[in-house]
């Protein structure tokens, strides 16, 4: 008998490496279980839900059943997996065992919450999926202020998606700068200009120290003594891997659930993608990776084993009045950049005291260029 | 009879034109008119005077009494300038005549206060001159918190030195960028966030509307209404050419007394240099356009006409936590930047259409490259 591929999650990894396996194998037996609806939709559409007044029946592409049937896949849905057996190659879930050949875990990660002070800590929204945009689409569309916790990439995103959206929004990151550690001053300060344009009052090097239910919505108070009266807080404080299956089952468990460039955990025939799995001691849960990810994964689970190449991934940073594009290392000891500037935007390349081109920005209309510098970036790595 | 130099103010211009005369000729008859001491002092100096704790006496570098001595010249002090009589070529000072072979105007400027409401405006303080300096250091130094109107160049100097002085520091501008009309957004930026970094209150895109008076200090409203209650008020939105007297002698005035590049008047034998100065349409009211403007006149009055040469004069950018020099067109036309980027800091160097060097600006430790530069860009153009 031919033993199924399970999957565990049915997000936008487990989905994409479904889609990816079904590009060249039909038949390959693949059971699916989720603890949600296992619909199907693409998550970086989420960071513009709100400006763009979509509902979550919209962001789905295809429902759970019907992706089931497109993808000849077997979904549990609403089911909740209980443990895995590595020695047998059994999982249980809802009480019932099921055989796997090769099991991939894609279970995600959750937004993580900092310990705040104060009663209204347990009112912090989070949207990190579809089913979270479900649970909180109500409340933000009734708030007039909002207060994002954390201005990295989702934050940040997020922040300028509900300011278009016609928000009073207040961001609150503790670094000097937007997107810290991932590009240079001289891309956040116009990112934070792009975002004090759209009205959003921007608070840097301050952290969000309590929160406060007030007859209506919230009283939020900062380290550095702000106060701010607002209708929620959503937190976007980094990122959770979801790990707690794979510690239970005694593999191996850092950040995220680790794997090695074949994806492949530290138990026989169980992989790990997405934002659950540590790749080289990094969780990347962007885009690119995931998508790069899927494709060495499923030609792994189809016998030909594919060795991830973690060669300068692009990021998107999705931020309509300032958007970005980046690849390679552009925070770590980058010896000099240089930059050329005109009226479509920034290209700045970065450079590593060998003098070696060793990542880049785009920003604005340049975003465009964004290939040809990643291929140059491939070319010189 | 040799009939004398005459030279109507004592401020920075005056004085580097009988300095750079004096190089050459020490003998040629040269009297000075000043409504004030005459006192010697680098005008320069005044943009750190309260983090230097310095009292207006240490900024002078010589008595007007010695300063008269030491280069030969007659000096008349508190003496007001009544009138110009063009063609007899006579002055008339305090009720008496004084004839003139050639005659200077170095009348300099004054500070615009623009006009808001309030009871609170006749207090408003400014500081362009030793003089100005002498009258508000009291004021000032009394003052925990000082509010700041323009973030040009004068401006942006001035708050960072009352912010390393310790004082609570308001800037308002009604640009969307500091020295707007300088530099580009990516060198106003990280200048607006080294201005934050000291403590200061960076209010663009705004306009002070209201000085009223408290109990103590000011109220000071904006039209985006914001409220500052601050113990002074200190206006440097732009400087006022002193044109009073030319325009009674009928000499062509426009915004400042228009000069030719030999810095000649309307009038025969009458020229005009600094602040009062109007040169192929622009006002420079900065050191190294003075400094220039001062060798060729010099040259011109002994005998020798002389232009002045108006390629690419340097500007620097006293703000000691952000240091920036320029030169040549930084503003105007510019097709693309070129920008590289270091620890040591930034060098961008600004190209028109035609793919020509055209200005260049450099900050913190590049400013070591501004004289390089500056040659590049006399070479091309």
């Amino acid at each position: 008998m031919n033993l199924p591929i399970v999957i565990i999650g049915s997000g936008f990894a487990s989905y994409q490496l479904i889609k990816t396996i079904r590009r060249t194998n039909n038949d390959c037996p693949i059971h699916v279980f989720t603890n949600d609806s296992g619909d199907d939709y693409n998550k970086p559409d989420l960071s513009h839900v709100f400006s763009k007044q979509q509902s979550p029946e919209e962001v789905v592409t295809l429902s759970g059943g019907d992706f089931a049937e497109q993808y000849n896949v077997i979904l549990h849905r609403q089911t909740w997996v209980e443990s895995i057996d590595t020695e047998n190659q059994v999982i249980t879930a809802n009480g019932k065992q099921y055989a796997y050949g090769k099991l991939v875990l894609a279970t995600g990660s959750q937004t993580f919450i900092p310990p705040f002070h104060g009663d209204g800590c347990g009112d912090i929204l989070t949207l990190n999926s579809l089913k979270e945009f479900a649970g909180i689409q109500q409340k933000v569309l009734e708030s007039k202020k909002v207060l994002v916790v954390g201005g990295g990439l989702i934050g940040t995103e997020l922040a300028m998606d509900l300011a278009n959206a016609g928000k009073m929004v207040i961001l609150v990151e503790p670094n000097t700068h937007l997107l810290a550690n991932m590009v240079p001053d001289f891309i956040s300060l116009p990112l934070e200009k792009a975002c004090k344009e759209k009205g959003i009052t921007v608070n840097l090097s301050d952290c969000v120290q309590a929160i406060n239910k007030q007859e209506q919505g919230y009283r939020v108070t900062t380290s550095n003594g702000h106060s701010y009266y607002v209708d929620c807080v959503i937190s976007a404080a980094g990122l959770k891997p979801n790990t707690k299956l794979a510690t239970e089952a005694n593999l191996m468990v850092n950040r995220g659930i680790v794997v090695d460039l074949n994806l492949q955990t530290s138990a026989n025939n169980i992989y790990a993608l997405g934002d659950c799995a540590e790749i080289e001691g990094k969780v990347m849960a962007y885009l690119q990776p995931i998508l790069l990810s899927a494709n060495a994964l499923a030609k792994t689970l189809l016998g030909t084993d594919t060795a991830l190449s973690l060669s300068n991934m692009m990021v998107k940073v999705k931020t309509p009045n300032y958007p970005i594009q980046l690849a390679g290392n552009t925070s770590i000891d980058i010896e000099r950049w240089t930059v050329d500037i005109d009226v479509q935007g920034l290209c700045a390349r970065a450079y590593n005291a060998n003098n070696q081109l060793t990542g880049f920005v785009v920003t604005n209309e340049r975003v465009k260029n964004a290939f040809p510098l990643f291929r140059e970036l491939n070319t010189t790595n």
